[in-house]
């Protein structure tokens, strides 16, 4: 594998633990826990991993030297930082005891049932230290839900003598992580199930995690592109350009982005829902911040767009829900049809309200909302043109303001989508510092015996060392919600919140950046240099710690 | 106007000098020069300004202290490091005399015949050192062509008692700037034109021009970008990527992208020029590439497209040709037309041959070949999705071998283009010093009498000390050729050369690479850390030094 000189001289970092994980680690345990929501039915759902307490790691005196093999699995889309959650979870059980042994299941959750793993040495984990991507052992979709998939898992756990799986994912990965955990407690199997949090997206995020990891550094990452695209729009000032961001259903993404570099415009989704906004609403907000520039002289601007805007218009959104159960209930002779029928067949079988909707949307974006749901039932929000869709909704209604003398100016468009080039980034000294102390944490986790637990690290806006390392119970965190047409136990999904101090933050100064141009350029990710440029954490962190 | 971190701590850096530059400063002339091509016209042309000698700046012992104010002029799309040619021409003049005052044209060659412009002050120039962007004053693609703008832009000129302009951009708008250098010379008027080599495309390369400003950083920042896509492309292993990548005709970026990062596949124009590739012959190049890598289990890659590539498909380029003549010769009466009637006008109105090659092209391509041309006449590539046309022929393809039997894979696409991105990032320390350079070259030009000079900075591979600066007289890098259906000086456009070192190199590696999964992630720019990391010239120029 050939190295960049970057990735070389990178190769030789070594990220620095909070106090509590570096040295031999005695356990806090805090009151028995709650779930977030719906207790009954999660503690009943979850008898053997329920209301846990939560762990804190401090310094001890005396470390733990049982002998434990460990599997791990990354699950879901990619992230930055997580190689070194693999690093710190190999470090810390080779510290624990020399012979122990970390595999990685191949290619996600699937590597477990399939028995598809390969043993982690220190060459290759040395190979990927501070590296971006999920290549070392890749990743993959496949729910783990069912029981033969966990009984098929449980044969290769026992044939290399693991004593627990750490599953690095998103949410919805963690639910099933904690589904995991319940079911080898239940059967009294002797195997734990640690989680990690992981997602650029921010959304798994809540009082007992205060932020995902590779959500600093696909950040900054976004940051450094639109910060250079509106240098060349101020440059240039002649073209609006409208960036749409991944980031499932939250916008947090947006937001920070917006946080960091301050364009003229940013929708943010959560908002739009609260405000029960209609899309020709939006398209009037954004049509006469265009209109109020033009009448300055300036026909140009950036304008930021969550990727899940279009799921939070709600009339939208209770199209989506009814869409996503009809799909889940009538998939397969829906499946096989052409693309008009398909149109007929929803046509034919939505509620009145819905297909209204349904009918007046551009055919363009009527046709990817029926299109095939990811594996969580989902629709895939990456793959509408929500960006075109905005400025040719915009365009029009200028052209329309036009003719009515409301608005003199020029309008010239360009897209970007922003969202593979910063999931597989090398991680910032953030995420790489944060993951490596995750996956120490995760390996205390199990050596102090515990299950259906998420690694977690705490007061992350103060210096490494004053980081607080522990264990979260996941269940801890669920309530019930509904998906695929049923209600299920899942990890509440951290939406942006309007009283929370980025949003308003952002409100406070969004006219102004409208008006004027205010842009900031924060440019690329430094691993060297001035502390204050390297060391940074997000402005959604800093202003929700403040 | 508030700084990102990184930019406050940049602001500090001080661009380094080659020896020739760094004290007073003595010139070196060679032998009279003569034109690449067509010399007895291009002489005819430029009577007051053909066959002067190169120039080169060694160490001095007397300091011209004369008095002279200047204008400068950032002409066509971004580069980064203009800011800095406009710090280095600063400081020089000012170290020359510090009542010299240096006056900045805005928005472009258009300022300087509307009388636009600002004085640059320390202060102004202090807030733009290191910076991206041409926002300091502004860029524009007004041509500078005709009597009454040079007559018009002299009015300006002898207002602000300027000595010289100093004309920043690409290779059409150095043409200019020797074409105003001749007039205001055979006129007598004693004002001199400099030129300053500016694209990110790097087609401003001859024997006298080693590199363009901008081409590096520009480059760094793409090859980022497609590093971090090639780690998701590797850890997922489910899509094709078809990145598309701006350099106008020539495939310079494209070609350095992949030395850099090492793709599945790079397609260069020139190539398919030269061994006149049918559009066809691509896509089954291309598909063979992906059906060999579907036979090894790998349905995922990635694929570089030059924004040239439609162009350069011998049978579209001569379609192309008599589409822009035939654009500019009744442009006014076909403008107006609806889409359909311009259809028929141009199938009406072209040769059989093209004629026939426009009616088989995919209508989206077809109606994006027939829209606005740029103010040079050109087709505007940036706005055809090649990337699209390609991933969506080769899905094409691929269907019709499957069926044959010849194909059993997945086929998955995703698009990128890349652009705005990089144009203008905040220039690499390469391009920070190599920009800083050209500024206090073009100031010694000046202050030594020259005109219809470029400033140039050669044997950029060594360290910057040993950085050799001069001028070389624009008339030299002229040939005639046809623009807008007519015969015009122009300096000759640097493509790809087949027989170049990085050619050669990137077609000494290409099957392996297609072959294997030989990804190189270059990460993001670095300013600060181990000068491996952040001092490195492009593959390009180094192969082409080596």
């Amino acid at each position: 594998m050939k190295k960049s000189r970057l990735q070389r001289e990178r190769a030789e970092y070594r990220p620095k633990l909070p106090k509590g994980l570096q040295g031999a680690v005695k356990v806090k345990e805090g009151e028995p826990t709650q779930s977030v929501g719906d207790q009954e039915e999660i503690k009943k759902l979850f008898p053997n991993t329920y209301g846990m307490p939560l762990v804190e790691f401090v310094p001890g005196d005396k470390a733990n030297s049982g002998k434990m093999n460990v599997g791990v699995i990354l699950s879901g889309g990619q992230a930055p930082g997580g190689h070194n959650v693999i690093c710190g979870l190999f470090d810390a059980i080779k510290r624990l005891n020399p012979d122990n042994r970390l595999y990685g299941f191949l290619m996600g959750p699937g590597g477990l049932v399939d028995h598809d793993y390969k043993e982690l040495t220190a060459d290759i984990i040395d190979e990927y230290r501070n590296t971006g991507g999920f290549d070392m052992i890749g990743s993959g979709r496949t729910k783990l839900e069912k029981e033969e998939q966990f009984e098929k898992g449980l044969e290769v756990i026992r044939q290399l003598d693991i004593k627990a799986i750490v599953i690095i994912g998103g949410d919805d990965s963690n639910t099933n992580a904690c589904v995991l955990a319940e079911y080898y407690a239940a059967k009294n199997y002797g195997v734990q199930v640690i989680g990690c949090p992981k997602t650029i997206d921010g959304d798994l995020k809540n009082d007992q995690i205060e932020t995902s990891f590779g959500f600093d550094t696909a950040t900054k990452t976004y940051g450094e592109l639109i910060g250079n695209i509106e240098r060349d729009c101020n440059s240039a000032r002649k073209y609006w350009h409208f960036v749409k961001l991944m980031g499932r259903s939250a916008s947090h993404i947006a937001l920070e982005c917006a946080l960091q570099c301050q364009p003229n415009i940013c929708i943010i989704s959560e908002e739009v829902e609260a405000k029960d906004m209609t899309l020709n609403q939006i398209i009037e907000q954004v049509a006469s911040a265009v209109a109020y520039r033009a009448e300055q002289g300036k026909n140009f601007g950036v304008v930021l767009i969550p990727e899940g805007l279009i799921e939070f218009i709600p009339a939208i959104g209770r199209l989506i829900d009814e869409l996503n159960d009809l799909l889940a209930a009538h998939g397969a002779e829906y499946k096989d049809l052409e693309a008009d029928a398909q149109r007929e067949y929803i046509l034919a079988h939505l509620s009145a309200a819905n297909a209204e909707t349904f009918a007046t949307l551009p055919e363009g974006v009527a046709r990817q909302l029926s299109l095939e749901r990811d594996p969580h039932g989902n629709v895939q929000v990456s793959l509408i043109e929500t960006e075109k869709l905005v400025s040719d909704m915009v365009e029009a209604k200028l052209a329309e303001w036009a003719k009515e003398g409301k608005y003199v100016g020029k309008f010239a468009a360009i897209h970007h989508f922003f969202g593979y080039e910063g999931r597989c980034a090398a991680p910032s000294n953030f995420d790489a510092d944060y993951c490596y102390a995750l996956g120490t944490s995760a390996a205390q986790l199990i050596a102090n015996g515990k299950t259906g637990y998420m690694a977690v690290v705490k007061n992350t806006t103060a210096t490494t060392d004053e980081w607080k390392a522990g264990g979260v119970p996941i269940t801890m965190m669920m309530n019930m919600e509904r998906r695929n047409g049923e209600m299920k136990p899942v990890i509440r999904k951290a939406l942006v919140e309007l009283d929370g101090k980025p949003f308003k933050k952002f409100v406070e100064k969004r006219d102004e950046w409208a008006k004027e141009t205010c842009f900031v350029y924060p440019g690329p990710i430094q691993y060297w240099g001035p502390s204050s440029v390297c060391d940074r954490t997000t402005r959604t962190l800093a202003l929700e710690q403040e």
